[in-house]
This record gives structure tokens, sequence and C-alpha cells, in this order.
């Protein structure tokens, strides 16, 4: 099958391209780098060193497996690079992950907001008029997030719901209530593709997807150049990763306030098996498909002492403190999230055990000269300064 | 009061304008000229010959009135106008009709699409991190539309829903399905508000407005330089406005498809109206209220029988033709939409009656010669030409 990465170059991006490739379908990467110059004007950058650029990791590829994975260095909210690489690649699948992700980046001030929604909203208009236009049958696999669905006081169910109100019924979208202006940008995208699967009958599956932990994946333990990235800063690092590399290094383990936020977590290993389960099975012409993409539901506070107690294992003498929550959200609520569409589909998870976060923390040491413990407390704050 | 309206240059913003300046009000107004020169590009005009920019219609309405109206020429996707016209006017109410408000003009192309939902999204982005910065107590008064919710199979509800699911409850924004690129640009600029007065702290009052129809209010009756305009065209026209001019000028009334689609709709007098309660009455800080801004549901054919019958009273010969319907929406559907919170306040509306068709007959006959017949016809499609 022919299958377009967008966002091919992150975390979770570059192993996807590399497993779709092993399974020997065509592969084409598209990215612009946000991530990197993200990190570079902030003076931060991934604890793993990860090759110079998408043509060195190919051609790192092709030297372990073998195998071509085709390249676009380009902006999606270019529409010419959208465009081209529609017209030339004709991909049969696309899975999206080429968006800014971050919720304390979007939060930092109007520049950074207005940029988050427009790099987001307009990159998958431009996908979804592209398939409109040059892909009709192709099937859109587009990252979503557990966060657009807020932490409502009911059961969280997979995109939709089923209503009763005075006597008559409908299935309608899960109603949203995000945190952050990145978190928004990913509801606009949800409204947008699902009016393009009506109204154009574009086929499309969003993945909500909880935090995603974890380092390896079979092909990144191939050959080092091929390792993924791995942040643990204040911008883009997220909880699980970011509280292991606080063990290993001494740092406190840092729970914005009460440590009560609940939310859906999954292993890397499984977001590629999630993936590759929504390309195999793909949703039919006009339907827009979601599911909730997590294992497992944790909160903050039981993340720290899972990792506190994963430390007491090998040595590690593990303190966990409460900091200031930057974020405006509820520090204790109900939270119980349906996750059962991806099972059904066949996903086998991988659950979180003291086991992996040991082998997280091994990882984490192999390059512990490379932390920069002057970014790891959060700065943006989700409220002005005077309130 | 100091009223920022933002689109002073429209169909409501400038009756809006006076109607505020009228009352005492200290008045300023923002337009970018956005509907003149969509326009100015197709060869299309207001029906009604409208004064040549702002800086003419406040010197009318000064000469006429003895009240000042100010004026900012201006982008609301510039953050530096948005800054200064906060900075400088210190609002302490903002109605925000400054928007692209065409469905037809949002489905022509992508470019189309991607400018709608940046323009939209990115004004209120700026009007949001100006309040936030500059007017934290004030109360923004914001446009939207019915549209926002499509045509859901229960009753439409006001903003929210209260949630019966799994023996659990919670209310929760009412889910929406919208229907073009633009009233999707409203639902992401709703779900942006929320945030802001739920995390900032702001007040907010969204208007989800039906469609007006209409040509005088009080203010625009005082002298022909303080007409509104009017259009009729295939892009910015709207249903009931279209088929009076249609009815006048001979033409028949072009309805789409089988004519069932059934929507809310209210006079531009109850427009003012509404918007000088939702102004009176603010929000709470921290809160998102959500009114359904509109008196009576008709359906399209219902509607051009009304005008049918008006006209026969009047001698018009007036003939309803179905022409294929260029959008993707139900025909036949079941709408019963919740309009009972302006009434709470004091709404007095003004109910279409064969009266007021026969007058907005004579205002149309008045500038017949104006009417151009060749931008009548739907010409922008909701679907690829080859399906």
């Amino acid at each position: 099958m022919r299958i377009l990465i967008l966002g091919g170059d992150g975390y979770l991006g570059w192993p996807t391209a590399m497993r779709f490739s092993s399974r020997g379908h065509d592969v084409h990467v598209v990215d612009n780098y946000l991530r990197r110059r993200a990190h570079e004007e902030a003076g931060t950058d991934s604890l793993t060193p990860i090759a110079e650029d998408l043509g060195a990791r190919v051609r790192a590829w092709r030297e372990v497996t073998g195998r071509e994975i085709g390249v676009t260095e380009g902006d999606l909210t270019d529409w010419e690079v959208v465009r081209g690489v529609f017209a030339s690649f004709r991909p049969e699948a696309i899975v999206h992950y080429g968006e800014m992700p971050s919720a304390p980046y979007s939060m930092r001030d109007r520049d950074h907001a207005v940029f988050t929604q427009t790099n987001n909203v307009v990159g998958t208009l431009n996908v979804l008029w592209a398939m409109r236009d040059l892909a009709p049958d192709a099937h859109l696999v587009k990252l979503g997030t557990m966060g657009e669905y807020g932490t409502p006081n009911i059961d969280i169910e997979e995109g939709y719901l089923e209503i009763h109100h005075n006597g008559r019924t409908d299935v309608l979208p899960f109603p949203k209530v995000p945190g952050s202006m990145y978190h928004l940008s990913k509801v606009h995208d949800s409204h947008n593709i699902h009016f393009a699967c009506r109204v154009w009958g574009l086929r499309a599956t969003d993945l909500n997807q909880g935090v995603v932990y974890g380092i390896h994946t079979d092909e990144t333990q191939l050959d080092e150049r091929l390792l993924t990235r791995f942040d643990y800063d204040d911008v883009f690092g997220t909880a699980l990763n970011r509280f292991c590399l606080q063990a290993v290094i001494g740092h406190p383990l840092t729970v914005y306030g009460k440590g009560g936020q609940t939310r859906g977590y999954l292993n890397i290993v499984d977001t590629l098996q999630c993936v590759e389960l929504a390309v195999n099975h793909p949703a039919e012409p006009g339907e827009f498909r979601v599911f909730n993409q997590f294992t497992e539901q944790f909160s903050v506070l039981e993340l720290a002492e899972l990792v506190q107690k994963a430390g007491a294992q090998v040595g590690l003498e593990v303190e966990v403190r409460s900091v200031e929550n930057p974020r405006v959200e509820l520090e204790e609520h109900y939270y119980n999230a349906r996750h059962t569409k991806l099972l059904d589909l066949g996903l086998r998870p991988h659950l979180l055990s003291e086991t992996l976060i040991g082998s997280m923390f091994e990882t984490i040491e192999r390059y512990r000269d490379r932390v920069d413990v002057a970014h790891i407390l959060p700065r943006d704050r989700w409220r002005p300064p005077d309130r």
C-alpha cells in the first residue's frame, strides 16, 4: 500500500514510517522540522541523539534494512507542497501526525496560540482538499487527542454519543471541552474532517490518543541512527517520560497541583499497533470513525508513585513534589473513557509495568549527560500573570 | 457605555452602530471592507445604494443626528489593529459581527475555505487575547449562527444540553454538525470563546442567529445616506430577502431541492433588539452564555409560498421553482429549536407578515434598476463536479 506519513520526523511519525516500511509498504514522509526548530529556539533538545535530518534517517534505514522511504521536506500549510505530494505519490492511506502538538507552547502568548491553530487547522484543511481532488478513495488516519473531550462528569464514548432528549433520539458527536489552544485546534480538525466525510464522502479515522510513553520500538532498536526523539522539557515532554527522566537524574517528580488529573496512557509500541490496525481496517467511504487510543487510565499521582516504586527497585531514591499547576484544569474529577474499538480490531496492549519503567531508566541513564535541568519546570501559564 | 462594533460596515453592523449611538452610547466601529471587496471582485453589489465608506456614513450620521461614531478601517486578523483599538477605545462591550459570513463563498474552492476559516478564527482569537490583556471585564457579544447545530433529530437547546448517560449527568456544549466551511468556522469560534471564558474568566454571549430578513431599521430610514446594504446575489443573499427581490423583478423563486429545509428566521429590527438586550444584560465573569436568536421557524417552501401570496395581494404573479440543490443538506428533516432566553430578557418579536413582505416589495421596487439578474442562480457547489 502507498502510505503517506505526515509529520514523519516526529516522536511517533518516524517509528510509524519505519514500521510500515518494514512491512513492505511504499512509504513517503513529509515534515517541515517544526519541532526541531522549536527546540533550537528554546535551547532544548531530544534526550536521545537523533539523526540530523530525514535524509540521514532514510539513508540509515536503507543501509540497515535495504528498504526505501521517500522524503518531502515541506510545510503542510503550503498548498503547493501538499498538492505536489498527493499528485506524485497518490497515497492510499495518509497517517497524519503533522501538527504542532504542545499545549504549553500554544498557551505561551497570542502569537503561539494563533500559530498553533492556524498551522494545525490549515494543514489539515489542505490535506482534506487534496484528498477530495486527488485521492478521494484514500483513507485518512488522523491523530487526535483524548484531550479533546476534557473531563466531563459522564463516561466518555468513542467520538459519538447516543442522546435521548425530550422523547427523541440521535447519535451526535460527543461534546468537547478541551483544555488549551492546542487541544482546541484538534477539536477544530475533528469538526472539519467530519464535514469532509459527510459532504465529500471521504473516509477517515480519528485516533483520539492518550499520553504516549516509551522510547523504543522494534525498528528504533535496530541501529542508533534509527532512534526516535525523546522530549523531557516543559514544552514537549509528557508526564510519564518526564517522570522517568527526573527519577534518573535525581530531580523531584513534578506533579502539577493535587495530581488527581486522570488521563489515558499507552506505550509507543501500542501507538504503532493501533495505527496499523486503523490502516489495515479502513473506514467506509463517507465514514468519520473515531477510536479512543489508550490502554490504561492513571492519575498523575498514581504515575509518580509507580515511578517512585520502580526507582526503589533499582536503588533510585525518588521524591514526589507538588508544584503550582500552570494549567487551568480540574485536579480531582470523574474520568471514565471507553476504549474498546481498537481492542475489537485486535489490539494487544502492552500495559505499564515496573519492568518497562526500569528499561526506560536504563535508556535514559545512557544519555543522561545530554539532560539540561534548566528546562524541566513549567514556564507557560494558562492564566495571565495578574490573575 | 463604550461599545465597539466589529464589522460595523455590514448589513447588521452599521444599523447596530447607529442604534447604540442613538441611545447615547460611545460607539466605535471597525471594518476592513471585506464584503465590499468581495462584491467588487464578483461584479455584484448591494441592491440599496450605500454610502461610499464608513467615513461618509459617520459624516451623514453626524449631520442627521449630531452624534459621533468613531471609525477604524482595519483587519481583525492584524494584531496591531486589534491591540490598538482596544488600547485606545477601552471598550466595555464588544459586538462582534466581523467575519466572512457566506457559506457558498467558503465552499467555492480550497483558497476560499482556508481564507474563511483563517479570517474568522484568527480575528476572533485576536479579540479574545485583546480582551484578556486589555479589557478583561468587557462583555463580548459574538454573532454565531443557528447553522452551527445543523439539523439534529432532537430538539436544539440554547448552547448546552443536560446529558444523562450511564447513570451520570453533565451539562455539556450542544453537539454541532455544521453544514459548510463557513459554519464550521463559527463552531471553531464558539469553542475558542468558551475556553477563554472558562480559563481566563472572560464574559461572553454567543448569539446563534437565524436567517435575517428586512431592509429598514428606525435609523436607516432617517436619511438615504444611512441605508444599510441589501444583498440578493447567490453568494451573500439569504433566502427571504432574495425571494422578495425575485418576486419584484418577475424571476421565479429559486427553491433549492425539495424546499423542506427548515430554519429559524428573524426581522433585522429584532436582531438590533436582541443585541441590545444582550449588551444591557451582560454575562457574568467566566460565563459563556448562548442564546438562539430567531423568532419563527419556516421551511424554504413555506417562505416561498408566503412571498407568492403576498405578491398576489399587490398584483405580482410569482412562480415558485425548484432548482438543483448546490448544497449537501437534508431537504426533509425534524427541526425544533428552543429560543426562549431572549424572550425571557424582554424580546418583543416582529413576526413575518404579508404586510412586512409588501413593504419590502416597495423598497426593492424603488431600486429595481440596480438589480443584476446574472447573479441570482447558485454557482458554488458543495460537491466536486464529478461526484
